[in-house]
């Protein structure tokens, strides 16, 4: 049955070819540079999509709650929460640290403190570096407190220290590859550098990184223990604008019902809105236009290629209106399933909670 | 038990009294007006919530889609679904037009000849009339479409023509209750003056209109039928800063986990992002800063004001990053919950699912 008819409202469409060419390309970077492959699961949050992933010989992911650690617990037996760990979840992390190897981010002796005390099973614990993205962690300038947290750690019964952890964030900020490429070869030198004095110490500490834009497009991770990118297993049009991905590697589009057309403006007024798509919203590169998506045509195998005349131009909470071509215009009539490619997948995602494939089959999230 | 001891991870927080004194409100100005008071229930989308508006004496009710209908259409018998009628959602339609009196919207013939064919039951019918937001419906220009429509509609047996329903979308660009007022003021007197002569020919056609800063701010709404406002149920920072509301009226505020302290950049890293709030910003009136939401602290029985020194400065997927004074920062441990009155409570409560009272009771969304 042609997935198109199963649709009558926003519907997400996961292109599993795509999808599955995505995985299999960062499982083979990670394997020539000898490093392990923990994806971050953030982005799909689907048991059966995790499934795929096994396919190329993946046995650890990366989650972003305790809430998604529980999900996945059900499948994956080494599982590292990449964000700091939230103290008033004790009991939540204690049970599930009684079934799977669990890895978590600390970044103060305040927390540290929390779990030596509290934790009842070993819990493996990375110190989150701050590389430059002024999120979390701590910075290369607060040496004096990382070998404070270190000794702290080594101290504790249940705790294990494993070594660093860091998310390169300010790659996002890149525009083309050899911006991201440039960013990845000082990033990686300084990192390198700034941890050789601790490794001597503690000639055991590993160094978990990855994000999606240097994950993609530079090749060397040697230096790494293990990478943990995320949005590549869908991309999306914010990734393409980074440059981290081309067009046809994106691997979701949303379909929506067109519910009215205005000649006098060319634009279509969709069902699907900030509560489908969510928000964000990036400048188109060629347009110079804000823009929520990028309009594609839904064939019987999938989805055409973006025009670059067509695109998402307003948002509302259920409503969205596409400004296209004469051509576009003129192609579809109200009642009729168009194709935006979102800005954000792992949001977009996070909205509809379900995939419908090309094959017109329905996959699960959390 | 105080709510707070609830509060692990991060929760949407309504003040319960704040929220009946705001649908108290409006009812009130809708009895003075003599008007149908038909809110919009996207917002909260809360069967509950829905039970104190009936305390009020509200009947009928208005939502964004066909399955809010649903979710609503075992508590309430006369519903409106404020969105441009999605043609390929006919047989849910005709399941719903069964059960109550449904109202929707329209703006095109095609549509109109669509419904004619596949209704099943009698349903109303009213005609989207654009006034200047340049969204959806027939703009004043195209009187000859929207007679034309009118006489299409009152051949169909199983249509009924209620009228014209518009909204106010640009009033959000306000800034201020005197830009409220002067719009409103223009906006009504040309809403009345092109609704004449329709009048004259069809004297039964009635006049559906509501945004809430319009319905927040003006007090005559004599020439309509009915108001719909949705979001003054909860209010926001976002109509705060249009001047719809003070920020006392605001109904719900998250709490979230503080889990890194960063002194030198004042900043609380905190549980609570993207898929919690919405991306939704603004810029800070007095601070000229873009913000996702105004910092305030949590007491037992409710929230303070916020100071106005504190903000929610950067949005990530699960981590939110608040610039505090001097004295908020000292004020907090890591491991404490903190509150944020959020920018867009539509898209906040869209995504938290449910409500956390300051009794300590659990409210469930659809």
């Amino acid at each position: 049955m042609d997935y198109r008819n199963k649709i009558t409202v926003p519907t997400l469409l996961l292109d599993e070819k795509k999808c599955k060419e995505n995985i299999r390309q960062m499982a083979w970077k990670a394997k020539e540079n000898a490093v392990i492959f923990r994806p971050h699961f953030k982005t799909h949050v689907s048991l059966e999509i995790g499934r795929w992933f096994k396919e190329y010989g993946t046995e650890k992911i990366t989650v972003s709650s305790l809430s998604m650690a529980e999900y996945f617990a059900d499948e994956w037996s080494d599982i590292t929460v990449a964000f700091p760990i939230n103290i008033l979840e004790m009991d939540r992390m204690n049970r599930l640290s009684e079934r799977i190897t669990l890895n978590v981010l600390v970044e103060s002796l305040d927390v540290v403190s929390a779990l030596s005390k509290n934790v009842l099973n070993d819990i493996n614990v990375f110190i989150k570096i701050d590389t430059g993205n002024n999120r979390t962690g701590l910075s290369y300038q607060q040496e004096k407190e990382i070998w404070e947290l270190l000794k702290t750690i080594q101290q504790s019964d249940k705790l294990n220290c494993r070594g660093f952890l860091c998310h390169a964030g300010n790659s996002y900020a890149c525009r083309g590859e050899k911006d991201i490429q440039q960013l990845h070869d000082d990033y990686s030198r300084d990192l390198v550098a700034f941890m050789a004095p601790f490794k001597k110490e503690y000639p055991d500490l590993k160094l978990s990184v990855g994000d999606t834009p240097t994950c993609s497009r530079a090749n060397d991770f040697s230096w790494a223990y293990e990478i943990r990118p995320g949005n590549f297993v869908f991309f999306d049009v914010m990734q393409w604008v980074i440059g981290s991905n081309h067009l046809n590697q994106i691997a979701v589009a949303m379909a929506c019902p067109i519910v009215a057309k205005h000649k006098e403006r060319n634009q279509f007024v969709i069902y699907g809105g900030a509560i489908h798509f969510a928000r964000d919203s990036r400048v188109h590169p060629f347009l110079d236009q804000n823009m929520y998506g990028l309009v594609v045509h839904l064939e019987e195998e999938g989805w055409s290629a973006p025009t670059h005349k067509d695109y998402f131009t307003r948002i509302s909470q259920e409503h969205g209106v596409l400004q296209v071509s004469d051509e576009t215009f003129d192609k579809y009539k109200i009642g009729d399933i168009i194709g935006v490619l979102p800005i954000h997948s792992c949001m977009t995602a996070n909205l509809m909670k379900k995939y419908l494939t090309l094959e017109g089959e329905w996959i699960d999230r959390m």
